[in-house]
């Protein structure tokens, strides 16, 4: 499935670069690949899996429906205005106003609903039925899964590229569609990496699932690293976590500005929080890592303003800027 | 010797994205395409000329030598460290904090001159003499503009995938090592492809000289696009603009400042003020363009945070950020 999902996506989703840079060697100790799905389009890796489930799609579909903090939502809405379809977005009222208006923007019908008193699968449900949508979820759907494996099938052949068989590989993990998709691709092409996900502090569920062996939910709903806050693994994601990824890393938000400061200047990228947790724990949590080359996942770049100049007030830790 | 300089960068330098964004189209009216050179190694093209350069160096070199502003220091220190060779960059001392420390830290030994009151090349010529140094001319020099070349093989082949044959192709030009080369490549695989130069306000030496036939010189001397100041264009590559290229296209500082911030929050790329002339053009001049699709070069990052600042503090005029 992710090797159809890639042919699929061949010519419409970008090959990502695998970036590197001597000062960011040096904080981390050993050589450190950077993944760049930020320059993905709309900005983050998700394009890859809502392509790769619309482009599934029984004949005849008439739309589409996500619910998304915003990543989701734009890769869905940019890759059903692709295929010529409508796209209908749920998303929390409090979600970053530029990933609002991007997803309006990019021609997705965006429905506002509140986290703390609604329930957005009732309302979702609701208007699919209504319109006949299709729903694709952010991280339980197989097509999706397959979709975001074809970052794994990447890696596997830029790390060889760059000599790199056998290496830790840390990914920003919230639901787990991404970490499981690309830990699926590297158990056949790359079966000498390993996948650890990485997650905000206080929004370790995956981290304490994969430690503790069963299913842990995260007690808060909201924090910086927007993009990977969600309650707890998948169901179709957690077994492919626990048979093939782990232990997890965890990270402080403080962590993950530094990293976000740190690509700016040495990669030239923008991160937004959650795109830079697996970075973080590259440059900041050496000790927890083996091998002579670490390589991780720069999965979103949408950030909003007012979070990049906090990332840049709070400073690097790095001497020149 | 293109072909040949592509061969020698290949493993070496990264092949950067090509990217674009149905936002940006929308500001331009036409399809852009960012050939994002401020991804490759050192944060600019430098690197590819610098590398070229380096590789044609006679047996038993001592050392390289060059003058810089910054960006080609950079890439001329990455280069000669990946040969073994050690590199004296001789700047002057209003260049960019950033630039300065990121070449000591690649292992470059900095001398600082007074633009003003100090004559660089006689400087240089003692010291290369002294120590047997070989000069690395930034732009005048035939393995350089080679390497800064194989952007254009790129370029031609990265456009025909999205389906482009026929663009104008705006390169952000000081002394027109990067232009020329691009035209040099772009004459034999995409004969259908006009370079165009790109410009600061009061340093629009190469658009002048174009449009009169001769070379004109700049009065002024520094300014905010640092990395494309430059008095006149050079002996080598002035005959192969004047042959392939134009008309040049001249940007003011603050529509280079909007570009940044536009890159930034469409791409996800840091971008420095003389690497985003190219994109301003596109951007905010499209009644000066022709054509379905245009095609700009993203050249270069280093940017000093105060820049970065001001370009957000002036905004981008674009209402989503």
């Amino acid at each position: 499935m992710i090797s159809a999902a890639a042919q699929r996506l061949e010519g419409y989703a970008r090959r990502t670069p695998l970036l590197s840079s001597p000062f960011l060697d040096e904080i981390a100790g050993r050589r450190v690949f950077v993944k760049a799905e930020c320059l993905q389009h709309t900005g983050s890796f998700k394009f890859r899996g809502a392509w790769s489930a619309i482009t599934s799609l029984p004949k005849g579909a008439r739309g589409v429906i996500a619910f998304s903090s915003g990543n989701h939502a734009q890769g869905v809405t940019y890759a059903a205005g692709l295929r010529g379809l409508p796209a209908l977005i749920i998303m929390p009222r409090d979600a970053p106003a530029i990933k609002i208006a991007n997803t309006r923007a990019l021609g997705g019908e965006v429905v506002l609903y509140d986290r703390t008193r609604e329930d957005r699968d009732v309302l979702g449900a609701a208007l699919a039925a209504e319109r006949g949508l299709e729903l694709i979820q952010p991280f339980d759907h197989a097509q999706v899964i397959a979709g975001q494996g074809s970052v794994g099938l990447e890696i596997a052949e830029q790390a060889r590229a760059e000599g790199v068989d056998e290496a830790q590989v840390l990914v920003c993990c919230g639901g787990g569609g991404l970490t499981s998709g690309i830990a699926l691709a590297l158990e056949r092409q790359a079966p000498q990496m390993q996948v650890r996900t990485v997650e905000p502090e206080g929004f370790d569920d995956v981290a304490q699932s994969l430690a503790t062996g069963q299913v842990v939910e995260n007690p808060t709903r909201s924090g910086l690293c927007d993009a990977i806050v969600t309650p707890r693994p998948g169901k179709l994601t957690w077994p492919i976590l626990q048979r093939l990824c782990g232990p997890g890393l965890v990270v402080s938000d403080s962590d993950a500005l530094r990293a976000m400061v740190l690509a700016h200047n040495r990669l030239k990228l923008v991160l937004e929080p959650g795109g830079a947790v697996a970075l973080a724990a590259a440059l900041f949590h050496p000790g927890q890592i083996s091998g002579a080359a670490v390589i991780v996942t720069a999965s979103g770049g949408n950030v909003d303003r007012a979070v990049l100049q906090s990332a840049f007030a709070q400073g690097d830790g790095d001497a020149a800027r």
